[in-house]
C-alpha cells in the first residue's frame, strides 16, 4: 500500500482524538443555532445518536456531513450520511432517512460540529522535566509547557496557556489566558493578550529593518516598541512581526494572520483583519478593521488601509486605501480596472494587430 | 587575509568529508554510464587514479572537472585536468594528456562524481543524551537523533533516519527509512515516505489557514487531515505544508520544494514537482505529475494545473492551466503572449507616442 | 484598561533597561557630532542633564526629541523637550527653553542618542548549564551561550559573541567576536565575519536547491561550498541563506538583509548591500557594491546588478542592471517607463476609450 492510497480516512486516529460522543440532533442543532428541518417521511435520527463526521460521499447512517456548493448537490441526492448541514435551498435534495440541519452559514455550523467532535487537545497542566523556567517566571499551575521551552525572567503564562516544546518566551513577556504558543517560536519585547494562538517557527518582537546611514556604515536605530498581539489573535507559521522602533507594533483583536507573513514595525492592524500567506506590510502602516489583505500582497510603509478594504494577491500597494475599495495589480488599482487593462492589453497585443506589429509605427 | 579573500577552496575540509579515494576512470564511468572517449595520443590516467574534483580552471592531473557550457570552451582547451566531463561536442577541444568522460547529461554525471568523493556524512546509529523519546516511540536502531531532538508519542522513526538537533517529531508521525530531518523542523500530523529530506526550520502538519466567519469573530475550521510526503521529496528550509482540513495535503514522490514555499490545505502535488522559492500554492489546488512553479509564483485555491506545466516566476495563477502549458504574468498567461504584451505597451508609451503624451485624447 | 490603551509608553522598562545618565548636552553633541546651536533667549539646559528620550508630542524638559519631517513642524513650535535633534532649517521653530543639537542627519543623531540611553544588553559571559557545547569546539571565555545552544565540533566562537536559545551552530563553523546570534537560528559550512547580527530563525548554509535529471527521478548535486558572512553583516529573522554549490555564497561587509528573504546558492552580494524582506535573489547572481533591493523582488540566477543600482519592490529581475540604474515592474524596467507604461495603460482603457469598447476592432 503506497502512502497515498492510504489517504481515505477521517481524522485519522493517530493524529486526533475524538470525543466521547456520540451526539443528538437537538445537540447539534444547539451549538449551531441551526434548525432541525423536518424531513421527508422516514428521515429519522438514528438510535443513540451521531458517532461522526465524513465527507458527504463517504458518511454513512450515523455520521455527520456538510454541503455548501451547488456543483455537489448530486451526492447530496445519493448520500447515505444520517445529517447534512446545509442551506434551506437544498433541503428538497436530502433523501428520506437524512435529518437535515438547516442553517444561512453551513460552513461555520460545520466548523463546530466537527470541533465539537474532535476538539483541540486538552491542556495538560504541568511542566516538562527539560524545561527552562526563570525563578522570576509566573507560571499560571494550569498553563503546560513542553519540552526544552524557555520561559524567560519576569514573564507572566496565563492559566491554561499551551506552551510548546522549544518555544522561546524572552524577558518579561506576558501571555494571557488560553494562549497557544507552537514550538520553535520565539516572543520577546511582547504583551500578548487571551487566546492567542501562534503556529510554529514564527518570530515575534525582534528588532525591526531599520538604521541610519552613517559616514563609513549602517547603524542601527533602536527598537524601542513592543508588539501587542490583542485577544483572539492567530499567527501562522514562520511569519515574522518586527517589534516597534517608537510606537507598537499592534494586531488588532481577533485578526488572522497565515504563514510566513512580513509585518514591519510600528505597523497597526485593527480588528478582525485577515492577511494572507506571504504578503507583507512594510513599517508604521496602518489598517483599520476587517481589512483583508491576500496572498503575497505587498504594501509600503507609512500608507492607510480604510476599514473594509480587501487588497487582492501579489497586489502592490504604494498609497492610501479608502475605506471599503477592492484593489488589486501592482501598482494596485480598482478591480474592474485591472481588469479592463488586462482586457485593453490583451486586444492590442493581438496577433494582427498593428501595435503588436514589430515594425509598426505608432507615432 | 579577509573572509573574501578565503574563498577559492574546493569542498573545504572543516565542512566536507572526501570518501577514501582515489577513484579510477572506469568506476567513474560506471557510476555515471557514461563512455571513455579515446584520447588524443598521449591521454592517460594518472597512476593510481583520481583524487579530487575542482573547477576546470583549477584542477590538477589527478583532479575530475566537468564543462557543460560552450561559453568556456577556451578553459577546456587550456585545462590541466586528468578527467573532464563533457559532451560528445567537446571531444575535440580537449587536451592530449586528458581523459574525456562522454555523456549526453554531463551535470548529471558531475553531480555523482562530486557525491562519489563527497558523500553524504554517513549516519553514526544513537540517540544523543539530551534528545527526549517519548516511551511509546518506536526507533529504528540505525536512526541517528540529535541533541534536544524530540519524538513524540506513538511515533516511528525508520531505519537509518538522520533526526537534527531540536527537530520537533510530534505524536503518531511516521517517518520511513533513510529520511534527514533537519535542525528546528516540526512535524505533526504526518506520515512521510522513504528517503525525505527536509532541511532546517520547515514546518510541516500545522494547522491550515481556515476558519468561518461567526457572529463576533473568526472560528477556527478543524484541520482533520494529514500532511503526506511521498517516497524522495526534498523540502528546502522554512518552508511551510499546512495539514488537510479534511482531505489530504499530498506532496507526490520526488518532487522538490524550495525555501520559504507556502503549501496550504489540501493541496495535491504528483511526482517530481518543482517548487521554487517563495512560491505559494493556496489550498486545495491539484498539480499534476512534472508540473514546475517557478519562484514567487502564486496560485489561487480550488484550480487544477496539468501535467508538465510550467509557472513562470512571479506568475499570478487564478485559474486552470492545461497539460504542456507555459505560463508567466500576473495574471497567468502564454508566455508569447506576456512578451507580446510588454513589447506593444513599450511601442505605446514611447516617448512621441500619441497615447504617451499627457493631453492627447484618445478616445 | 486593554491591550492597545496601554501602548504609549516609551521604552518599556519590562523589556529596555536604561543606561545610567542623565547625559549632557555637550555628550549628546559628542557622540552625535552635532551643533548645539545658540537658543534663543533662555533655552537652557536643564540641571544635571537629560534623564531619557521621548516622543517630540510628548516629551518633557529633561527629555531629548527629535523631529526630521516638516508636516510636523508644529509639534515642534509646541514641544517641551529639554533639546531636540533638527536640521538647521528647523532652528528657527525651535520654543525658548529648548536646546536645538543640529545635524544634517537629524536621524543618525537621534539614533545614537536612543542607543546612548538603551545600549544592547550587555553580554554576560558564560555557558549556560543547558547548552551542548562538544570538546572540540574553542568558545572565548567572554562569550554568552544560552540555554540548549548546540555548538558543534571543531567551531570557533569568538570574543564577546552572543548566542542564543536554540541556536545550532554545527561543525567547524567560524564566528568573528562581537556576533549576536537569534534564538533558532542554525548556521552550517558558514564563515562568519566580526560583528554579524542574525536574528532568530535564520537558516545560514544549508544545501541548495540543485538538482540533476536523472533517468527515473531528480538527482541532489553536492553542494561544496560555504557562507561567507563578511564583517557588520545583519540578517533578519527566518530568512534562507544557502551555500555554494562549487564557489560559496557571500554576503558583502556591512550589507543587511531583511526578514524571509532567500539568497541562492553561489549568491555573491558586495558591501553595503540592503534587501529588504520576501525578497529572492537566485543562485550565483552577483550584486556590486550598495545595491539595494526592495521588499517581495526577485532576481533570476547568474546576474549581474551594478554599483549602487536600485531595484523596486516586486520588481522581476531577469537580466542585467547597469550600475545607479533604478528598475522597477515585472519585468525590471527604468522607474521612469514603468509609470509611463501605467499612465498609457490607463488612458487606453478608461471608460470610452474605443480601445476598452468590448466590440471595438483595433487592427
Amino acid at each position: 500500500m503506497t502512502l497515498r492510497e492510504r489517504e481515505a480516512v477521517v481524522a485519522d486516529p493517530r493524529f486526533f482524538a475524538k470525543a466521547k460522543g456520540p451526539f443528538s440532533a437537538d445537540v447539534l442543532a444547539d451549538i449551531t443555532q441551526a434548525e432541525l428541518v423536518s424531513r421527508k417521511d422516514g428521515g429519522d435520527e438514528p438510535v443513540g445518536g451521531y458517532v461522526g463526521i465524513a465527507p458527504i460521499q463517504a458518511a454513512g447512517i450515523r455520521d455527520v456531513s456538510f454541503l455548501d456548493n451547488r456543483r455537489y448537490l448530486s451526492l447530496l441526492d445519493q448520500t447515505r450520511a444520517g445529517l447534512v448541514i446545509i442551506k434551506s435551498a437544498f433541503v428538497k435534495h436530502v433523501p428520506d432517512h437524512c435529518v437535515a440541519l438547516v442553517t444561512p452559514e453551513p460552513y461555520l455550523a460545520w466548523s463546530r460540529v466537527a470541533r465539537l467532535f474532535y476538539p483541540y487537545p486538552a491542556v495538560v497542566p504541568g511542566v516538562h522535566a527539560t524545561a527552562s523556567i526563570a525563578p522570576t517566571a509566573v507560571v499560571a499551575s494550569s498553563a503546560q509547557i513542553e519540552a526544552f521551552a524557555v520561559i524567560g525572567d519576569n514573564v507572566e503564562v496565563g492559566a491554561g496557556c499551551f506552551i510548546g516544546s522549544h518555544a522561546v518566551i524572552s524577558e518579561g513577556v506576558q501571555l494571557g489566558q488560553g494562549c497557544r504558543i507552537g514550538s520553535h517560536v520565539s516572543i520577546s519585547h511582547s504583551l500578548v493578550g487571551e487566546r492567542v494562538t501562534i503556529l510554529p517557527g514564527s518570530r515575534i518582537g525582534q528588532d525591526g529593518f531599520g538604521f541610519a546611514v552613517g559616514p563609513t556604515s549602517f547603524e542601527s536605530v533602536p527598537h524601542l516598541g513592543r508588539v501587542i498581539l490583542e485577544n483572539d489573535v492567530e499567527i501562522g507559521a514562520n511569519s515574522t512581526i518586527d517589534r516597534g522602533s517608537v510606537n507598537d507594533t499592534i494586531i488588532g483583536a481577533g485578526s488572522r494572520i497565515d504563514n510566513l507573513v512580513q509585518i514591519g514595525h510600528n505597523v497597526r492592524l485593527g480588528r478582525c483583519c485577515i492577511v494572507v500567506s506571504q504578503a507583507g506590510i512594510s513599517g508604521s502602516t496602518v489598517l483599520e478593521d476587517y481589512v483583508t489583505i491576500a496572498a503575497q500582497a505587498g504594501l509600503v510603509g507609512h500608507i492607510h488601509i480604510g476599514t473594509k478594504a480587501r487588497v487582492g494577491a501579489q497586489c502592490g500597494v504604494m498609497s492610501n486605501i479608502e475605506a471599503a475599495q477592492d484593489v488589486i495589480g501592482s501598482p494596485a488599482m480598482p478591480v474592474r480596472e485591472f481588469f479592463r487593462n488586462v482586457a485593453v492589453l490583451r486586444k492590442l497585443s493581438k496577433k494582427g494587430s498593428k501595435f503588436a506589429q514589430n515594425n509598426s509605427d505608432v507615432e
